[in-house]
Parts: structure tokens; sequence; C-alpha cells
């Protein structure tokens, strides 16, 4: 079966979609496209081949044409999509944020409970990634026992002018903040947001680096560094250290170099290069999963517990203290665990 | 455009070619197979979604549904399907060999060079592994000077009871004899093979492991070290050699672990897992080559070459003398060079 | 010159040394030895191959057969044998702590003060391990930028009956703590300690892991992972982030080993088989500047900045809560800098 | 026991190892010390500290002040000084080479054999080296399997004009002749020489790189990249591959940075900081041995089979041939196997 899919959003990162979706995956057409910006609309549409243009995401939605949504358009709209593409029965693909408020995403929450079953995937892609796959197996195996403390680093090269140190933790730590939940299978307890010495390479005002600490239900520890104007490289760090082992992402260069007094292999560039495989495989994964009328990925609850810890967090960057982070009770839709990428 | 594609031949190779087809690849229908196993065929076809099974490749290759060909039957038959593509004008990607001899091999040669225009690319997958175009570019940027001596190592855990001596020359190391044509873009003149101590673990009779060595036109020296019963995994190793440095593959673990005295990571098991994004890379760069009327990957003269190689090998192998090889000049049609896949 | 030294306190590690001294080290005679037990004391003598036992420490610093002295004796009473050794005017090399108290320490700070000449080294060892000396090496260089971060784990496999969650401040971070003053030149100016999940593996009562906190007065920050049940190895981990890089110590294998479908090295299997050039490293740099009448390698200010850290450590171990360090101000005496041993 | 060693040569490898006799090591005092130029002698005897000067290495070995004699003259010259030690009834340490020919070879076994006890030890410090004593002990222990392949590499950045292409078998590749006997305990019985086309910066008529394959005894082979203007340091290679798996000298970096885009490691500068910790560790075991009255480390046979292997290896590169190997009968004094060094 071709899914048929509409695409909301066509800037940089559902252009990117849209490449993904026509060039490389498999069972798929994307039959309509939408955005704000009606011309950019257009011109994707037609570098896709002549794909439909709709007037709004209501319309993309409602589409007997299309099958499935993607919703890759700016932040704060995504609730309204996600919401009527609950309302229309159809399978939804949402970039994250979910949505950039709790309260939304309770709304999405209680929208899909009521329908009962489980229509949003969450596009948090590095479960995707086959070292992030792997660590998570090393974990499951026994190999290291229990997951006492994790190390993470995530080193951006540089960030653009608009960066600003809330978006430190609701943009760049949310990654960390889905990844330990679905490696180490448990909720977030708690946060505190440490900030060091500032980098000179820093824009005015940008809090960087920050160390972002979590505590999981369990007690495990999380520590998470944010450097984002690091230079070197995009660089993504994660060591689970349990009771007797660590597991850790390895560095994979590919090739090591020995020149000029030194052996060494390359570092990825930007958050592309890292993740291309990631993004292709969560995609098709959802692609799949449409087609088999089945259920895969982030879900709704994993959008909404990434939100509510983010939020929790910049309450902790601003005060400097603490603070504990109340996720409610899970509605038995989402029981069947963090983990439904297996 | 869609590719409409007919696939000769469904044993292992094939059946894999037709799940990455019709699962992975974009743009593309599997449109039609055959076997010399009709029952094999039709088992094949149907869990391709109800693909048609014709009697004979020859009914293939000619039926107007199929605009490309794929050329996945026993070696020996390759040299029948290869022509009657050509003859048809169709474009073929042949698994490897090319043909079983070097009279085949020249036939297809004549036969593509009477056509005036390339229209066979043989699977040569390694050129579209990352490790090895990292490698190749590495090379091509000067890093490590030109290259020298190059130091291969072919490991597989096992090998089946079928397994002979001469394939560890015209199956298994007839990759490297491919490989380093294409990263160092020279030809191979002289070939010489010595044969070590046996491992205890082969099978009667098997020479194993071996080195096979082979002079290239420029003076430069390659040694590749086949193993073929090392259990320990699937081990693919190259290091080049420079005036000033050296470049080879990595390790690209994912993850490493720390347990029981010991850091470290895992080997593949088998070359599909680590070849798998390469035979995906090769027939979606056919397939988008197909579809722009362009030529790509390696030619039916890198075929000619490699099997030529291999003969020579072989005899190298029976005599334990260096055995020059003789290829003949290059028509012009493949001029442009060893390395068509930039 | 050769030095002629006499060792307080026969103990493992002063037995250690005492093979060291007379074994591997150049230029130095162990001339004499005491300890509280003396019939270890004998032994140990006797072992050393008929080297003098005197009754008490006071005896052996005042002997005239004795040029400098090394204090390996427990801990509290270290005090007593720096201060007497400062009073007979002799070198003394101190195992760490210097004094267990920030009282005791001051006592000697006053001692050495008074007596206008640097006489005592601490034995704070990794200062010279050849990784942490390139370590130190790449940050003055410029090479990852000024410091902002300092990632470290200090894991034992397992610990004594004996162990407590003290020591894992006061006698297993205390290395961290030196060596964090000693690589970012700075002091300490606030530690805080974070108790995740216990590990399963470790006694009763213990905390283990633990995380220290430690801000550098200029604003670093620096984590210490110390996980005293890991099982798997002894392994010291640091990494320093800077504005534009970072530099790790590395995995020092000796082999690499491909087996059982992994590739991996071995990971020291304690602090002896880490660090045992480093020992052998600061003792002959102790006896080279005692034989040349000058002075070398952590300073009593060094001993005594250590000792308040860790107790402020075990303050914030107790509380929780982020405790500033009050170090007072720096005697001239000891204005060179933190860092001596170039 | 303090062991009275007298030097003969004090050319670069003479002052280091009085250099190491006198600061590094310990139970050893250098009482004499002769040269060819007794200026230099008279220049570097001063240096240590007042060492007596004697005219001729005669005076020297016969000296009563001497107990031990390190020969590091002129390689032409050891025959002369290695016999008269013999005589003497007086442990010699030789540097490599024990003697330049076969024949001056044989009169030293000859000698010592008639002695009836070891006498003699030479300099291969490799045996001494950590990571090849690791690699030694995970051959041993049967972790790969029975060895079946040798791949060695020994790359030097740059050589002196007076380099020959001699040199790289017989100065050069000595060193892996010596160590692979030992790391696989056997004899080496044929020799073969490749040389790929000439490093452009290598000085005229220098053959560079050149690859030496050597057959053991029991058909192992091994190769031998020799490369002696790779410019990017010194780096020494070996894997050996075994039945089962492979073992293989790590890189050792100490500290790995991230910086522009890479993450790597230093390669040592040059073969005095790669194997300093051997010399010390082959001089330390000798002095040890002749405080006990007992014979360690490489032995006159070690040094003969050494001389053989590279006479022998002269021959193939000047012939391209393999060439057999004829060692003779080892005498019953040597037959505590190669390995002596445990």
């Amino acid at each position: 079966m071709t899914v048929r899919v509409g695409v909301i959003g066509t800037g940089m990162i559902g252009t990117d979609h849209i490449r993904r979706l026509t060039r490389s995956l498999s069972n798929v057409d994307v039959v309509a496209v939408t955005d704000v910006d009606m011309d950019r609309a257009r011109q994707v549409a037609a570098g896709a081949g002549g794909v439909a243009v709709l007037a709004t995401g209501k319309d993309l939605i409602d589409s007997d044409a299309v099958d499935a949504v993607v919703v890759t358009s700016w932040g704060p709209t995504h609730e309204e999509y996600v919401l009527a593409s609950i309302a229309a029965g159809k399978p939804v693909f949402c970039e994250k944020p979910l949505a950039t408020t709790r309260a939304a995403c309770e709304r999405i929450l209680d929208a899909e409970t009521a329908a009962g079953r489980r229509l949003v995937m969450v596009g948090f892609m590095r479960r995707y990634d086959a070292s992030y796959r792997d660590l998570r197996a090393v974990i499951a195996s026994g190999a290291i026992g229990a997951p006492l403390l994790v190390h993470c680093a995530h080193r951006n090269p540089t960030v653009p002018p608009s960066y600003s140190s809330d978006m430190a933790i609701n943009d760049t730590s949310v990654h960390e903040i889905d990844i330990v939940r679905w490696l180490l299978d448990e909720e977030i307890a708690a946060v505190r947001v440490l900030t060091p010495r500032r980098n000179s390479r820093a824009a005015g005002g940008l809090t960087d680096p920050l160390v972002l600490l979590m505590e999981l239900a369990g007690g495990a520890l999380v520590d998470v560094e944010v450097s984002v104007n690091i230079g070197y490289g995009y660089d993504i760090r994660c060591e689970v250290v349990g009771e007797g082992g660590t597991a850790a992402l390895a560095d994979n260069p590919g090739v090591i170099v020995r020149s000029g007094g030194r052996f060494g292999g390359a570092v990825p560039v930007d958050w592309r290069q890292r993740f291309v495989r990631a993004y292709d495989g969560e995609l098709q994964d959802w692609l799949d999963a449409v087609a088999a009328g089945t259920t895969t990925g982030p879900s709704a609850w994993d959008g909404y517990a990434a939100t509510v810890v983010a939020e929790t967090g910049l309450s902790a960057l601003r005060t400097g203290e603490r603070v504990a982070v109340s996720l409610g009770s899970k509605p038995a839709l989402y029981e069947s665990g963090l983990a439904v990428a297996s």
C-alpha cells in the first residue's frame, strides 16, 4: 500500500522531509502541501513534482486525497493541526515539540484518549539512530547492570543569533530529555540547571554552556552538558553508567587518518550529517505503521512529557533551584511503556 | 519517473534486492521476475505483492513492461542476460561477476562498444560504502600524499562447505580487486599469491588463509589477507599508505561497552550487516541514473578487469609465481576513468 | 649525590615506596625506617637489605644519617612528623593527606612559612602521570581554548568493608580535587554533592555512586563521578571542555584484541597498575630536587587546599547544599603558582 | 649488590645508556668508559660525575673495577669486545647487532658455548616494551588461536642521508626479525623482499618503502612494511592473526583532543619517545640478572639468528627471489627457548 501524505509547513525541516519522502523512502506519495507562506509552498510543491498546494492545514487534513499528515510548521501551530488530525481520524507525524505548552499537550492527550486510539507520533528521531538503539539494547541486555548515572553532552559548533538561553533547554536539551526517558524507560522526576562560566564565543546574554541535571523516578541521575558555540563540530555524547559497567556512544569516524604527527577522524559537521539515517528511519517506520494500521514511535505522551520537563527546566534555569517535575498519571492508552520503537 | 524493473534470478541475493527495491528504495516498481526454478520465482513474486512471473530471462528482457533489468542469476548465465539487455537497449544491473571468463566479458565489451553507449552497471557495492568513499576522498584530497602501499584484510567468520580455494580469489578477493582499482584509479599489472600455514578450522583442502599480492600499473603494491574461518566476525580492513601519511577504514562500533575488565565494541556479524547501506546506495544510484537516462557506477570494463585479474590470480595460486595481468587497451567508451561513482 | 632517606610508616604504601626507592629509583639509599608496629618495621627493614630500624619517627627525623624524610604513616600522625621535619630543616615527602584537618594543615603552613623555605612535598602522584601531563600541556597550548567544564570519573572495581561514604570525598575524590586545581591553575570556590540511586553492590549504608560538583574561582564547573563498586576495573576519566574544543584522558590499552564478535582492550585492574609510573616519577622528582637543594611538586599549600575542599565536600554531602570553600589568602612562600611540577 | 659497569663506546646510544644507568636505574655504578674518540669519552665521563676513562675496550674489560660490560661501540667492533668479555668471564650487554657477519656471530656462539654459560645479552629492547609483552601474553593465552599471519609496519618520519637500502633490512627490519621470533617462538625459514613504487621524498637511490616477507618454520607468514620517509611520525604496527582472532599493538595516545572538526591523538615522534621505557627495562633486567648471577634477555643465539636472517634478507633484496634461511642447529646452551625474558 502506498501512503498518501500531506505536509503542513514547508520551511527547512518540512522541505527536508518532503525530499526524504519523495526520494529516499518507499511506499509513500506526497500528495499535498501547505504553508503560511503560499509562495514558498508552491515552490516546494513544484520541486516535488507537481504536488497539490492547499490553502490551509485544515483543508489538507480534511482532503480525501490525504491518508496521513506530517506537521512541520511553526511550533505554536502544532496543537491546532494535531487536534484536527485526531478529529479527522488520520495518523499524524508531528515534529517536536508536540506543542509548546503543557496545557496544549494536555488537550492533545485528552483528544487522543477520547478517540480511543493512538494517532500521533512525535519526531524524536534519535530513537531511530543506530548507535542509540545499540546503547538501549546493551542496557536491556543487562551487560552493564541497572543504570545509575547518565552523562550526556550536546555540542553544537555554533548557533544563529536568534538562539536564546531558553532554547538551550526546550529546543536543544529536549532531545536528551526524550532519549534518557527512552533509554532507561523511566520518567524524569526533578530538574536543576547549573551555569558555568560563559563561553566568550557566545553571543551577549546567552547562557552557554549550561548543565542540565535530571533525576529519574527511580533515582538515576542524568547530567547534560549543553555547549552551543564549541566550534569544533557537532558532537553528541552519552554514557550510561550501570552497577557493573558502562556503555557509551562511540566515535564512528569511517576513516582514521595518520598525518602531521597525529592520528584521528572526523567529527560530524552538523545534526543533519549525524542523524540523517535516523530521520529516514523514523519516517519509514511511521509510514510502515500507517500502511499496516498500527502504531509506532514516540507517542503524544512522550511529547507531553518532554514539554513538561522542558518547562520545568526553564523554571530551574530561572531560579537556580532543584524543581520537581509533575506529570500526573499516564492514561491507559499509553500504558504499553515509553518505548514502542522496539 | 518510476523505473519498472525486472529481476532475473530469485535466489538469495535476488530476493534481497527485490526486498530492497520494493521496501527501501524510491521511484521503482518491480514488475516482473523469473528464475530457473519457477516455483521459487512464483513464491518470491507473491511475497513482493503480485509481481508478474515470466518464463525466461529473454521474455523478461523483451517485455514492454520492463524498463531496466537486474541480473542476479547464477554467474555462468550473466553473459547471456547482459548481452540480451544490451541488444534490447535496456539498462542492466548485473551482480558480480559480470561474467565468469575473460572471453565472455570481452563479448560484453564488444557488444556495448558496438551499441555506442554504456548500459551495464556491475554490482561492486563497496564503492557505495560510506567509509570507502571517505577513504577515497582522503586519498584524492592529497592529505596522505601519493599512495605507495595498500594493506587489506578480508575476513569471514566462516564459509559453507561448498567454498573452494578458487573462490578465495574469484569470489572473495574480487571485491578488493575492484576497490583498489577504484581507490587508486589505476589498473592492476601483476599478481602473486602466498599461502601461509593453513587454519586448522578450515575444511580439508581449503587454502585458508592466503595473501594476494597485487602490483598496480604505477608501482603501488597491494597485499590482501583473505581469512575465511576467522570465527570472530566479518572484518574488512583497508589501509592506504601514502608518501606522507596513511588512511584506513576505522572500526565504527556504534557503542563502546566497559565490562569485565575490558572496553570494546562489536565487529560486524556478516557482509549483509556491514554493507547493507552500500547495497541500498548502489541500487538507488542505478535507478536514479536509469530514470535520468545517464550512466553511473562500475562499468562493464570494471567487471571485465575484475574477472581478468581474478583469472590471473588463479593462475598465480596454482603456480606460486608472479603472473602479469594482460588487459589490452580500454575502449574509448570507458575512457572517462575508472570511477564514475563520484 | 645519593640522598639518604628515612621512611616513617611501613604499611602497604610505605613498603611500596621502600621497594621503589631501593629497586627502581636512582641516587637514593633508604637508611632508616620506623613504624608503630616494630615487628613490621624490622621485617620490612630486613627485606630492604639491612636498613636501620629506629624507635620513633622523631628519632628518625633527627638522625644524622637521614637527609630527607618520607612520611607514609597513618593520616592523623602526618602533622606531627611533617612539623618535626620542618623543625629539623629536612625535606619531607608526605603521602596524602598532608594532614587530616584544616587546623593541622594551617599549623604546617605556619611552620613552613616561619622557616622561610619550602620543605614539604605532598604525594599527589597524578601530577606525574604522563596522560595528565599531556592533558595539562594541551590546555596550556590553547588548543581547546579557555576551560569551561571538566567531566571526571573515578571508578574503583570494589572497596574494602572499612570504606565509608566520607572516604568517597576525602580519600577518593581528593585526587580529583588536587588534579583539577593543577590542570586549570585555579582554586576551588564551592562544592555540592549529588547522591543518585545506590549501587546494589555497595555495602549497606555506603553512598555509592556520588557526584561531586566543584565550582572553580574563575567559574569553570567540575563534575566528578565517584563509583567504587563498578566491578569492571579501575577507570579514571577526565575530559576538559574548552571554549573551542575538548581534551580527555584516552584509553591506552597497549593491545587491541579481536575475538568472539568484539574488538577491545583491557582496562587497568587497580590504581597501582594505572599509576605505577607516576609514583616512580614523583619520588624521583622529589629525590632530584632534594639532591639539588631545590623545591618541586605539590606544596603544603596544595595539601592544605585539598584538605579544606574535602572538608567542605563532607559538609556538602551532609547538607545536600552548595557550600562555599574558604581558603584564606595564600602566603607569599607559595605564590609561584599551583603548579611547580613543570 | 651494586653492579659496577664499564661502557665501551660513548656515541649517541652509549651516552644515552650512561645517562640511563646513572640517572634512572638502580643498583648500578658506571665506573669506567672508553671510546675510539678519547676526547668524547672524557667529555661523557665528566658529565657522568667523574667516571674513569680507560684507553681501550680491552683495558676496560680486564679492569678489576668492572663487573660487567656494556658494548655500544661501532657495530664492526662488537665481536672483539664481546669475545673479550666472554674470555674475561664477565657479563656483557651488547647493543644490536651482536656482530655484523654470520661468521663473527658464530665465533661468539663458539666462545660462549666453550665457556659453558651464557654471558651475552643482546639489546633487542622491544622485548621489554609493555605493549609487545601484552601482545605476546595474548598469543600465549590462546585467546586468538595459533598464529598464522603477522602484519607489521616500521615507519620512520625521516632518515639521515647516510641511510642506505641495506639498512632498511639490517638496521631497521632487524627489530621485526627479532620480535616475531620472540612473539611466535619460532625461527625464520625463508625471506623475500618486495619493492613498491619509491616514495618521492626518499633520497636518490634509496629503496623506500619496501616489504619484507618472512616465512616462519611452522609456516606462519610475516609481512613487514618498512617506510622511512613517511613524515607523519614514528609508528610501529604489529597485528598477529590467529586461527580465531587477532591481536595488535594499539595506539596509546595519552590524550584525545577534539578540535577543528576532528578528534585524535599524537603519534610518537621518534623511537626514543616510543621505546624509552623498554630501554630502561632491558638494562634494569640485565643489571638485576648480573647482580643475581643469572641469565636473561635476548641471547647470543638470538643475535646470531637476527644477523643471519638480515644477511639472507639482503640477498633477497638483491635477487628479488625467495631465499631460504640456513641457521644450523642450536647449541644446547640456548635450548631453553627463544624467549628468556618472561
